[in-house]
Formats: structure tokens, C-alpha cells, sequence
């Protein structure tokens, strides 16, 4: 049985459970359970050595040269984007040599956490109270458009507002961005991703699911003052650490109503969503092993995916979840109710439970088909549009703060497959029939006469966004251009694009009216419970503690490290079962490595899909582990944190270093980490 | 483009569809077309040579010692349930060396048409026209059980009321039963499913998807005076070729609103449940090679439901389709409302459109859980409370004259693993959440405060109907001893078994219904184009005729026929892809083997699944080939027969002696062959 965890403020936070903000670290926690004084030096120097991805994940800088190191998957889409059939980096592995053979990715940004300013009031200032949800919403995006693109203006760095604790609070997080990042080292994915799907959520493990690039500045390595330095010492048992990343989503406030939505509703609807695209690259890469390279990273994403909401779901569906969720919320709302104060904010409860109604309903209703080439259209065309209006009133994501970025991925030399392109576009024309029906004007236009998969090959075959000058030439040209371009992917996007508008903004009407709900919960909440703790995670940096720990499963005690004996141990235990290899480089290597050497490690930090690739260190602020992955057990962590078994799952800071030095001939590689 | 057949009689039948009748052949279309006269006595020997699997799939006597030829994937079924960790016949295939060698399926029974007669007045007589639909079902459903028992107990043979026309007719249909059913040869699945899920609809084939059984009476081999003579000649282009087998389902009387029905709901919702089905089986056999055999023959049903459908889909999307069969739907109705004799008739489309809404709302509700074990207990339960009822009250499979095949399958020999039972029915469990909500009073009766995993768990630890003899003492005990069992499982088929028969009964009345108004539109089309033609199919004999024809695809000349040379070379094309790999009895044979005998080849027969396993015999009835699959573009012949592209695809006669005698050493099995 699950243990629902405490939701909602401090004094009923559970174990090691939380994602804390940078300005606002729990000092007293760490103090009173710890005995550790998180400095603000110490703090200043962790969140100054931690990167984002934009692809989606976290990372740390490693070295005074400019080093980052991050997990494989993290990497797999930038290593993926640099292969070809001849040079197939995702099974194959990499090693730069020399500064000259690191390899440029084709639109990764990195994003460093420079300061944190609260705006709120200003955000507040500028919304009427009172105004209508769609009115409200309208105004917020202006003044958050403002905000950030007077920071950007002021400090050059990139500028975005943070809504936090569901809209009670607003605050400015200013980066510095890498643009120029290269490949320095991956191992292959056998080693990677030993144990593939049926080991990924597992524990114990034996990955090395560990990347290391670099990023560059002026064509120079960058000189870097914050970066971590590397602990050579093994973990022990009940050692504190910390977690520096960006976890990317949390719904821990989320009431029983809400929960209640992501069982019958969101998540159900979702896995169907994942497990076609499973199966559609699945069938694709049967056509062969280009097929298959061509497909590989999306299948693995989507494959991850849909073992995270399998696990969610379960723990949804067990009938305790909800019951002790609810329990928690009576006993809530029944002081709400006694308390003149605040029992006015007894409604949103009851509201939130009327927008997930409206939520479901707008499930699927999509008109951004899921493919690269559609991708690119769509924006083009939109951005061609939002740069008629003033930068207020644009869609998030084509305002002046986001240009450099927007079109980082717009222009991006990521090479694009027809053939793959065609079956996704094809199967999201299919989709796009049963989810509008057969009979929508809309659909008729957008088939226009043929079927999903004649009208597929037209477009692919048709249009030619998928070179970059060509997308360049549509982005210079504007409006003018784009407006009357005869490329058949661009003509389709203009098609749509006024029901992609329409959706957009039921969708921001609905988001508005929850998060003014949800602030309120919030203001109840604090009321009741007291204040402290943590939003909801929000892609941006947090910090994360606990203990190096196993744990008991199904009676058997599970040991919180792993070893490489453990790992040749494992291949043997599957042998001749699929993604149980070893690669080569590490068959060669067994005698020259240190077989005790620490490979994997569990500890109890809260953490979530984002997360990977984040810096595990100790009390001294040195590098520890990489965080990779979570358990079985810490999936339900989205809603609820359970320490009882739940685990973050790391790659060991010195197994990384073992490997590179005794399998990967890496040892100049080594030389450099921590200096 | 799709072109759209002529759905209803013979006058607009077109090419060589048709899937006729064995008491209702096309004698003057076969003597037009192509100046064949099927005499009675073909015809009849053809009946009597071709056998029915109950598992699903056709046959055919090919010995007068009691061979029987079918394909391995109609077999494969009872090759998973007779392997073992230690004997694989899946992956090794076998040759039983002498009589004593040849392994009992544990639960197979087959049938040979012997007789078919008109009880079309008799069930009318029986059933009140103007009663309700739910009344006038239970009406045909008594009559249909008194007459089937009738029949039984005056001939001994099984005997099967079959409705046709959708309601017009109803035949009788008398099957003499083998039951004792052995296999004899079954080559390696590398063989059988060469190319694997990739190839599975394509064409060119290069597929040995053939086993040979046999039947036995009284413990001996079945002497046999009707069986199939081999042609040792091979087949040529244009060539006349007959198909004898059991077509399972068409729907090419569907109205214009079913079709919709069918691509708007039913097919996306089954592609859902097998998209579902497909990644939980690939999860459970990524546990290991062990975990991988036991759910490999599911695993390959379901991809190939899956592959099916998806073809379905896509021909009824594309705009065509049903804007083809609506504008003749059209003009027909603009007739029948002219004719003052059948306008009276029109309603029932309106009628059809509306039971459709009603089909879409019951889609997904199920209580009957996919899972053997579950299974068993429902069976059990029902048959309990059934035996309390006279014979003509029960529910269809539990009435006197199915009672025997009833418990062919309750009392099963076939190994029931549970570690499978138990993923699935822990599938079935979260599947019934998500269906009925998690709030239904029905849904916390059956998972009892559990989870899914946990309540599944405890059902398959807890119950003893894996075994036989519990089975046994459960069907002798009856009423007594099932309705107080204390079997968890057991008790779980209790617990749903009134929402069960509710269910079953409004399927049954919605289905009543529909039948009803497709008499009426049968009706109405025979008064409008005239009489002739076949009724859809219904997993019983049917006769189809075609020529053995090559098709252009993509400009491309697609040929009639394969040889086993293109087999090897299809297996070097494809080098190092998964499921392309030949067996190493092909490649150590290479050398023996006749590369230019016939190995595959296309006609233009109609068929459907059911045939797979049908003969396919020249004018002279001699064998020429096995039915195995249908090409892509037959996919869609579910609701329109087409011979521009569509195929069915065969082994040849000739390549299946080749493959005995130069490849699996079995010339002793091949001498028996049309003796």
C-alpha cells in the first residue's frame, strides 16, 4: 500500500520530500535534521555550477574549461541529431581526442540560474481582479512579455517569469545561455541503457548513463569560475546529498477532484497516445536498420514515457490513494469552513473540480500535428503573425525575450527524414479524423480529398522546410512571405491556424481560471497549515536533500550501491536476452577494471522527469553522482512523495571516472574533470 | 484510390468476388466466366475435404490415413500449448518419426460440413413479428437451441443454426466432429513467419506457413474417403482456382452510418485495446526467453489483429470510401422510395444509424476479463446456472447440443502460466477502472480495496482452476458446488456475473435489432437489384473462385508467384534485421533444394481471416495451395472486395513437398500426401 504523503506546507512535509527555490533553501530542515548550514556561498556556488538543457533536462559544469556533464538520455537527442548512417554516435559511442574532434550540436541551449527576483506585485499590479478568465489571462501574458523583455533589455540575459504555487507568486529568473555546446564523450548506449525498457524504473542498476560535452564561448572553450569539483571517495551508507536540477513538473497540490482527473481521464488518454506512437515506431524500424537509427531516440523517449504513466497510474488506481487524499482534504476544508478568514476560499475546491470537466473535454482536441516538418511550419507561421502585434500581446513562446531561442530550434541543422516524417504525419492525419470526425470541414480541408497517407507523401514530398535556408529565407521575408508561401506544409499550417489560435486560447482560458483557483487553495492552505516549503515543480532549479539508502522489497533488502561486478554479473544473468549486452569496449576492459568500484546509487531525494542529468554532491559541495532515473516506487512521485521505498537513482561520480580511465582510454578526459 | 465494390447481389458483383454458399453455388458466373461446370459431386467431395478449426482457421483432409493441412499460425496455437521450457516446437518446429511420435493438441476440435438445410420457416414461425426486439431474440433464441438439440439428438452430428443475410435465412448446418487431433510436422516459426511482423500483409512472400496434422477415431488414424488429391504441376498466370474454407466476418452489407460507426468508433477503440494488449505482452516477454515464449503466440495475434485493422481504418479515412458507398446508397433508396411495394422498407436505414449510436455507447463495457483462468470461472458459473434452465432458455454455447465443445475447451490440457495470468489480468483490472470509473459500486466490489497488481495477485495465487481436475470436479458438482466455491477466482465471476448477463442481453437485443432491420434492407435491395449472390460471412464453408494473378503496385510489377530462391535472397536483403533470418534447416538444405519450385503465389479468390488454412484447389479439386494472408490492399475487403490490387496470398502445393522432402527430411510424410 502507498503512504500519501504530507501535500501542502512544511510542518506536514514528509522525510526528505521537497524541491526547494534557490531563495528560499529550508535552512532550519537541513539544520535540525542534518546538522548542515547551507551557506549562501555554498548555495550560490551549487546553483552557479548547475545548467539546464532545453532539450529537456539538467546538468553541471565539471571543469574550470568549460565541461558539462549529463546523463546519455539527456543527451541522446543532441547525439541523434549529429549521426548519420556511417557515423551512428547512439550505438557507437564517442571520444574527442582533441579540442578539434568535439562536435557542435545542432540547437542545444544551455541555461545558467544568474539571479532570482520577485515580481509578483508587479504581475499583480497589472491584472484586474476582477476581469473575466480570458481577460485576465490576457493581461498577465502582457505584463509578464514586459517584465522579461525589459530584463533582457537591461541585462542582456535571457529573462522569464516563473509562475509558482499555482499563481500566488511570480518571480524573474534571469540565465546566462550557452548556444555552443559540443560533444566531448558518450559511451554506447549498451552501456548507457543497459537493460533498456525492462531494466529502465528498475533498481538495482549498472548504468553508465552519463554524457560529457562542452560549451564554448567566442569559438573557445569557455573559462568557467563555478564549476564542481569531483569527491574520489565512496558513498556511504546514510550520507547526506544534494540535488541541483530542474525538476519539470509536479502536481502535488493538486486536489482529490484533480487526481481524480489524471485517473480517469488524462492519464488513460495519454498511454493510448503513447502506446500508438510505440507501436508506429515500432513498425517503422522494422524496416530496417536505418529505419530503425532513424527512429531509435524518439522510440526510447516515448517508450519512458509510457512506463512513467503506466507506474502514475497504478499508483492512482490504487483505491487508498485517492480515499487518503480526500480524508486529508475534508479535514482541511472543514477548517476552512471555521475559519471567517478564509472560508470564502472554500469554493475553489469546487471550481477546480469544474475545470477538470472542461479539461477532459479538451483532451485531444489538437490541431499541431506531431511532426518536425509541420513543426516548423507552424511556427514560422506564427511568428510571421505575432510580429504584426506589439510584443505584450503576443503568444508566449514569440515575444522579444524568447526570439533568440525560438529560433535556436527553427534553425536548427537537425537533419530531417522524409520517410519518417511521412508515417508521423500520415498517423496524425489519421488521429487528427478520429478525434474532429471524418465529417469536420476542418478535416476535409486538411485532407483535401485523399487519405491520411496520400496526403502525407504530398506534403512531405512538397515541401522543402526541411532545409535550413529555406526556413531562414521564410523568417527574413516575414509576413510577406509567409503569408502567401506556396510550400504545401506552410499552406497547411495556415489552414489550421486560426483552430490552433482558438485551442491555444480555451486552453490558456481554462489554465488561467485553475491557477486563480489554485492560489487561492494555496492562500487556504497557508492559512490553515502554516507557510514553508515548496512549489510545484516548474522546469526551473531546485535543490533537493537526502540519504544515500536501500530499501526493503518484497522482504528482500535492497543495497543502496552497485558495483562493475555487479554489472558483468547482470549481462551474464540475461544472457542472450535483448539489450542485456555489454558493449564490446567493456568485455575488452573487465580485467583492467576495478570491479568494486561504485557504479549505481539510490538516496531519497525528491526528485522528477527533469531532473536527469542533475549533479548529486555532498556536504563539501563536491560531485558525488549524477542523478539518471527513478524506481518503480518513485513514480507516483508526480502527485506524491513516498520515501518508504521511492528512490532517485544516480551514476556514481567515481565509477564515471573509472570508466573513462579503465574502459574508455579517457584518462586525459579524466585529467580535466574538477580542474 | 480505393474503388468500391458493388455491395449487394449478384448482377453488380464484380471480378471474381463472392464467397458463396456450398448449397448456393454460382454455377451459371463460373460457367460464363470462365466455362467451368462444378458439379455436384466437386462440390461435395470439395465439402467433405475441408475442415474447420475451432481455434479459429481452415483445413483440409489431404491423406485417406487422416491428414490434415493448415497453416502453422492457425496451429500455432496449439504448438504454444503443447511446448514446454524444454520443448520449443514454436521456435524448433517438429516431425513426429512414426504414429507414436504424433502429439495430442489439448483442446482442438475440428468439423466437416456433412449436411446443410433451409430451417428459415421454421425459426419465423417461431418468433412473434411484432414482439419487442428483446422478446423476439429470446423467441429465436429458444427455437434456434430446440432445433440444433433436435438435430443432435436424431443425428449425433454437431448441429449449428447459422443466420444469414443478416436475418433473411437461416441454415442448419450439421458437422461431423473430430476431436482427437495430432501433430504430425510443423516447420520453425523462421520459416513459417519469414519476415515477421514486417512482411505480414506484404507480397512478395516467401513463407512456409503450413503444418500437417492428423486425425484419429478410436485411437487410430481416421480412415478417410473424402481427401485432396496434390497437383504436382505449377500454377500458371490466368489459371481458374478455388477456395474452400470458413471466411470468419464481412460486413458488405453495412450501410453508409455502420461504416461510419466502424471508422469513427469501433475500429479506433479496437485499435486502442490491441495497440494496449501488444506493449503489455512485449513488456511481459522483455522479462526473459521463458517469459518471452509464453506470450509469444498472443503476441503475434494480436500485432496481426493489429496490422489488420489499421488497414481497415485506413481504407474507410480515406474520403472516397464512404462517399462511394453513400451516393449508392443513394440512388437505391431513391428507388425504394419509388416502389410502393418496398418503401416501407427505407426506415430500417435510419433504424441502422441509430442501433450504431447505441453499439458506440457499449463499446468498452466488458466484464469479461481477458485472462484464462477468469475465463474458466465464468464458464463454469454460467454453465452452473444454466444447467437450471430448460434447454431452450439458455444462453447460446450453453445449450444440449454445444455442450460437448463447451467442455472440449473448459476441461483443456493447456498449461496455464501464472505469472501471465497475472499481468494480464492485472491489465484487465486497471482497464476495468478506466471503463467503468473508479467510484462504480461494481469496481470497489471487485478489487476489494486492492490495487490491480495486488488483487490480480491474490486471484491467480489463490485459485486452483489452473488444474484440470479442479475444473472437473467444479463442472460435476454444478449448481451445488459453484454457486458456494470458495476459489477466489471463482467468486470474482460471481461477483460479475449479473452485470454480465445484462450486458450480454442488451448486446443481444442491439444486435436483435440491427438483424432485424438488415433483413429488411436485404430485402429491399433483392426486390430493387435482383436476386443471387452470398451473404457475409460467417465463420462457416463458403466457396470462392479466383485466377492466380500479378498485380501492378506503384507502377511496379508485382508476379503471380515466388520461388524458393527468392527466399534466400530476401533473407540476404534483409541481412541482420530482426525475423529475416531463415532457420538453419533452409540453409543447410540450400544446396538440395529445387531453388525454382513455387513457393508463394497470389489469386483473386474473396477471402477473409477464418480462411487462413484453406485449400486451394484447380478445377480438377486436386491441391495447388494453402491460403495463408491476404495482401495490404485486401485489407479493407472486410467491407469491399476490390481485384484491382487486393490478393490472397498462398503457399504453393508443390513448394510445401519441395520443403518436405529436400528440407525437412519427411519424405515418408510427403509419399502419404493424396493417398
Amino acid at each position: 500500500m502507498l503512504q500519501f504523503a504530507f501535500l501542502y506546507s512544511a510542518p506536514q512535509l514528509k522525510g526528505d520530500e521537497g524541491m526547494y527555490l534557490f531563495n528560499d533553501l529550508p535552512g532550519q530542515v537541513l539544520q535540525d535534521r542534518y546538522g548542515f548550514e547551507a551557506t549562501e556561498a555554498w548555495a550560490n556556488h551549487l546553483r552557479l555550477s548547475s545548467v539546464r538543457f532545453n532539450s529537456g533536462g539538467s546538468g553541471s559544469f565539471i571543469s574550470s574549461n568549460g565541461l558539462v556533464l549529463t546523463n546519455h538520455h539527456v543527451a541522446s537527442d543532441t547525439l541523434h541529431k549529429l549521426s548519420t548512417p556511417e557515423r551512428n554516435l547512439i550505438d557507437d559511442g564517442y571520444l574527442a581526442k582533441s579540442l578539434d574532434q568535439e562536435l557542435k550540436a545542432p540547437d542545444l541551449e544551455l541555461n545558467q540560474l544568474v539571479s532570482i527576483e520577485d515580481v509578483t506585485s508587479r504581475v499583480e499590479q497589472a491584472v484586474d481582479a476582477d476581469a473575466a478568465p480570458s481577460e485576465s489571462a490576457k493581461q498577465r501574458r502582457a505584463v509578464i512579455a514586459t517584465i522579461e523583455k525589459d530584463s533582457l533589455e537591461a541585462t542582456g540575459y535571457r529573462s522569464d517569469v516563473v509562475t509558482l504555487f499555482g499563481g500566488a507568486k511570480y518571480h524573474l529568473y534571469r540565465y546566462k545561455k550557452y548556444t555552443d555546446v559540443r560533444l566531448v564523450w558518450a559511451p554506447e548506449t549498451e552501456a548507457a541503457f543497459f537493460g533498456g525498457d525492462a531494466d529502465n524504473f528498475e533498481y538495482p542498476r549498472y548504468n553508465l548513463d552519463a554524457t560529457i560535452m562542452r560549451v564554448y564561448e567566442d569559438g573557445k572553450p569557455a573559462q568557467l569560475k563555478n564549476f564542481l569539483k569531483w569527491s574520489s571517495d565512496p558513498l556511504k551508507s546514510g550520507e547526506l546529498v544534494f540535488v541541483s536540477g530542474n525538476p519539470g513538473r509536479t502536481q502535488r497540490i493538486f486536489t482529490a477532484a484533480a487526481l481524480k482527473y489524471l485517473r480517469d481521464s488524462r492519464i488513460p488518454y495519454l498511454l493510448d497516445f503513447l502506446r500508438r506512437k510505440e507501436v508506429l515506431m515500432q513498425q517503422f524500424s522494422l524496416e530496417g536498420q536505418e529505419a530503425s537509427r532513424r527512429a531509435r531516440d524518439e522510440l526510447f523517449g516515448i517508450q519512458n514515457s509510457r512506463k512513467a504513466y503506466t507506474g502514475m497510474l497504478a499508483g492512482l488506481q490504487n483505491p487508498q490513494t485517492i480515499q487518503n487524499k480526500q480524508a486529508r482534504e475534508d479535514v482541511l476544508l472543514a477548517a476552512v469552513a471555521k475559519d471567517p478568514d478564509v472560508s470564502g476560499l472554500a469554493a475553489a475546491w469546487s471550481e477546480i473540480a469544474a475545470i477538470q470537466q472542461e479539461k477532459a473535454e479538451m483532451l485531444g482536441k489538437s490541431v499541431s500535428f506531431r511532426s518536425s516538418l509541420f513543426g516548423y511550419a507552424l511556427q514560422l507561421v506564427l511568428l510571421a503573425a505575432e510580429d504584426q502585434k506589439p510584443n505584450e500581446e503576443r503568444l508566449r513562446g514569440y515575444t522579444d525575450a524568447a526570439r533568440d531561442s525560438l529560433l535556436q530550434s527553427l534553425l536548427s541543422t537537425a537533419p530531417v527524414y522524409d520517410d519518417l516524417e511521412q508515417v508521423k504525419l500520415a498517423d496524425e492525419l489519421s488521429r487528427f479524423i478520429e478525434t474532429q470526425g471524418a465529417d469536420s470541414p476542418l478535416v476535409m480541408q486538411v485532407l483535401a480529398g485523399k487519405s491520411p497517407r496520400e496526403r502525407a507523401a504530398e506534403l512531405v514530398n512538397g515541401t522543402k522546410l526541411g532545409t535550413v535556408a529555406e526556413r531562414k529565407k521564410l523568417v527574413e521575408g516575414g509576413n510577406d512571405a509567409v503569408s502567401v508561401s506556396s510550400d504545401p506544409m506552410v499552406a497547411l499550417a495556415r489552414t489550421v491556424e486560426e483552430e490552433y489560435r482558438r485551442l491555444r486560447s480555451e486552453n490558456e482560458r481554462i489554465a488561467e481560471s485553475e491557477r486563480q483557483a489554485y492560489a487561492r487553495v494555496s492562500q487556504a492552505v497557508t492559512a490553515i497549515e502554516g507557510t514553508g516549503g515548496y512549489p510545484d515543480a516548474t522546469f526551473t532549479l531546485r535543490l533537493a536533500f537526502g540519504e544515500v539508502k536501500g530499501y526493503l522489497e518484497d522482504g528482500k533488502k535492497i543495497p543502496a550501491t552497485t558495483d562493475f561486478s555487479g554489472a558483468y554479473q547482470h549481462a551474464l544473468d540475461h544472457a542472450g536476452q535483448q539489450d542485456f549486452d555489454l558493449p564490446k569496449s567493456w568485455l575488452k576492459a573487465e580485467s583492467k577494471v576495478n570491479l568494486k568500484t561504485q557504479l549505481n546509487f539510490v538516496c531519497t531525494a525528491d526528485i522528477i522527469g527533469g531532473n536527469s542529468g542533475s549533479p548529486v554532491v555532498n556536504r563539501e559541495g563536491e560531485l558525488v553522482g549524477l542523478i539518471f532515473d527513478g524506481n518503480i516506487q518513485s513514480l507516483t512521485s508526480d502527485y506524491l512523495y513516498s520515501d518508504e521505498q521511492g528512490r532517485a537513482v544516480s551514476v556514481a561520480g567515481v565509477g564515471i571516472i573509472e570508466a573513462l580511465r579503465a574502459i574508455y582510454n579517457a584518462g586525459d578526459l579524466a585529467d580535466q574533470i574538477g580542474k
